[in-house]
């Protein structure tokens, strides 16, 4: 018999979607902070601003005027990382210095016309027109790029620099390491498993609920196993889908339905905008098979113990392997016993 | 004849030593920046603060006295991420749930008893105990631990909370994720090669020159090719060592000299106490051949643009890859340009 794990004494825990460890401490939660602590988004916001680049009617940094939209608006950003006309060219004779030109595109995506409303805080069937938006996108951009990252950097701490709720859009002629570090751990999986990894993940994590969050029909949102964030956490349809436009309108509702709860939840913990980022992995829009794909989407939020103190990614972290504090079930039943109303809702 | 790279229009660079890619944006420096701006560390620090935990002759939250140190100082971390009892413990049948327990000690290192003085500051001869220390502790706890990790998070901004500049220490019986990491990449390289992956690199970065930023008889620090932080160098030794304490005198001497020049640059840039994580990476301490590691410090400072401006590693890095705006070698040339007088020397 092996030894059990003693799940109250430091241990490791293995990702297999990264191929990476974690290092859990879960004694170390009494830990006094003495450092840095972030303003919390404290003032009231109008539900149009005249300033904002992004709101109905307004000009933009480029001179664009913004049209009247209502419900969600993509329009290109104006200081894209990836240019689509970049001379393909590379060096690859020297193994320490390996380059190569990349082409691609980004747009910015305004969840909607409000500029005072963050996801949790919009209706189901408007966060429903945000995952139609989502499909849409890739399905358009697909046709042309390798890969089609949709994610969503939401508060200061997180970079964002623009108060009106929206999301981005980042088209690639190349698969980015996470995609392909996470394309290369599923195939092997399949490979030596006889199983696609994220949808037996799924069934098992709903069969032992002890990591769930929020569950629905069609979807589940956990704390996975080998979060690295304090509330990380991962959302996976039930059903096989390997990209967001494969998904059928009741899957889709269900999604907004989901959406709503988990981020509703993010907002009750400590009664704030909770920063994250957030994004959708599903399989590469290149010609290939990918079967071994499951489509998901990750939260990545960096807050610890409170509107103000976060975790700090650094030293240990970034030399040699993610730390965290509380183990992922102790933050899967915080989040899962929060209520579905949003606190603003119940003070209004 | 291969297509050259453009090295003005946006492309990758490959990292060996990690084996992943960084997207580098040349021509998106011009984004203004509308997001978070940190607080400087503007106040004037004294010499001894008597309200200050790591201070000579206070009393720590363990109710620990420090004694009256002279030079650096190293006591057991009250709050350690790894304790040295924990029973040995693992699940490995499931592969979707691996986690094993694991045994270390964490260590914090005042690197002097001046409150005020960080490491730019202190005096060649200072530093040089730094390092002295810094090998030490690497051969003490090298001797129970597979691995030694010795590192500094400077600045609010990197989650130091204690304004008393100090170093940790956190030694594990087991190989953290970067360290295994490159471990791999180096046997790989050396296989494959017939050279040593670092020892190869120091010698072509040497002869090119363009992202040096300051060099002397022993050591090299550069902008590595493959830079993900805006400002982040690579020290590297001349000669093959495997790790800290093989060093000689004269390289360790030679080694203070480049480390108070490097973090004199890094405070000049931006005439600010420069925040970082840094580290050393040498042999991992457990039995072994590790002819094809070679000894090195990372450092990773998040600065961008000003001392208040950050880059942010978020969205798109976390969820894709890591991307950068300025090329390593315009970072290279602005560190290279600066003085090796410490603006507040300068300004005195
Ligand atoms: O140990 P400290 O300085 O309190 O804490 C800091 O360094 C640790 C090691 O890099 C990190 O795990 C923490 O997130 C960070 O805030
Ligand atoms: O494009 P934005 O919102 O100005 O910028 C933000 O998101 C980008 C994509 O994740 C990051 O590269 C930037 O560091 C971040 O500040």
């Amino acid at each position: 018999d092996p030894a059990t794990l003693a799940t109250n004494s430091p241990h490791r825990r293995f990702n297999p979607l990264k191929g990476e460890w974690v290092l859990v401490s879960p004694h170390r939660t009494q830990r006094p902070w003495l450092g840095q602590e972030e303003d919390t988004a404290g003032e009231e916001k109008p539900r149009h601003d005249p300033k904002c680049y992004l709101c109905p009617g307004n000009t933009r940094t480029s001179g664009a005027v913004n049209p009247d939209f209502v419900g969600p608006f993509v329009f290109p950003n104006d200081f894209p990382a990836m240019l689509d006309d970049t001379p393909k060219g590379g060096t690859s004779d020297n193994p320490l210095f390996q380059a190569e030109n990349v082409r691609g595109t980004a747009r910015v995506m305004c969840f909607s016309e409000r500029h005072d409303l963050t996801l949790p805080e919009l209706p189901v069937d408007a966060i429903r027109k945000v995952v139609d938006t989502w499909a849409e996108q890739i399905e358009d951009l697909g046709a042309t790029y390798d890969w089609v990252a949709v994610f969503e950097n939401k508060g200061a701490v997180m970079g964002c620099s623009q108060p009106h709720p929206h999301g981005q859009i980042w088209a690639s002629d190349f698969l980015p390491n996470e995609v392909a570090t996470e394309d290369e751990t599923q195939s092997r999986y399949l490979r030596e498993h006889g199983q696609n990894l994220l949808l037996e993940y799924a069934t098992a994590e709903s069969a032992a609920g002890e990591r769930t969050v929020v569950e629905n029909e069609h979807w589940i949102a956990v704390v996975p196993y080998w979060a690295i964030w304090p509330f990380e956490t991962l959302v996976l349809p039930k059903a096989h889908v390997l990209r967001l436009p494969d998904l059928s309108g009741e899957q889709r509702q269900a999604l907004a339905d989901l959406l709503k709860r988990l981020t509703t939840r993010y907002d009750n913990l400590f009664q704030t905008e909770f920063p994250y980022t957030m994004g959708w992995h599903g399989a590469p829009t290149r010609a290939g098979t990918f079967d071994h794909w499951q489509l998901h989407a990750h939260f990545y939020p960096p807050l610890l113990r409170s509107a103000t103190v976060r975790k700090f990614m650094v030293g240990f972290e970034m030399l040699a392997e993610a730390q965290r504090d509380l183990t992922a079930e102790t933050a899967a039943e915080r989040l899962r016993d929060l209520s579905d109303v949003h606190y603003k809702a119940a003070r209004a």
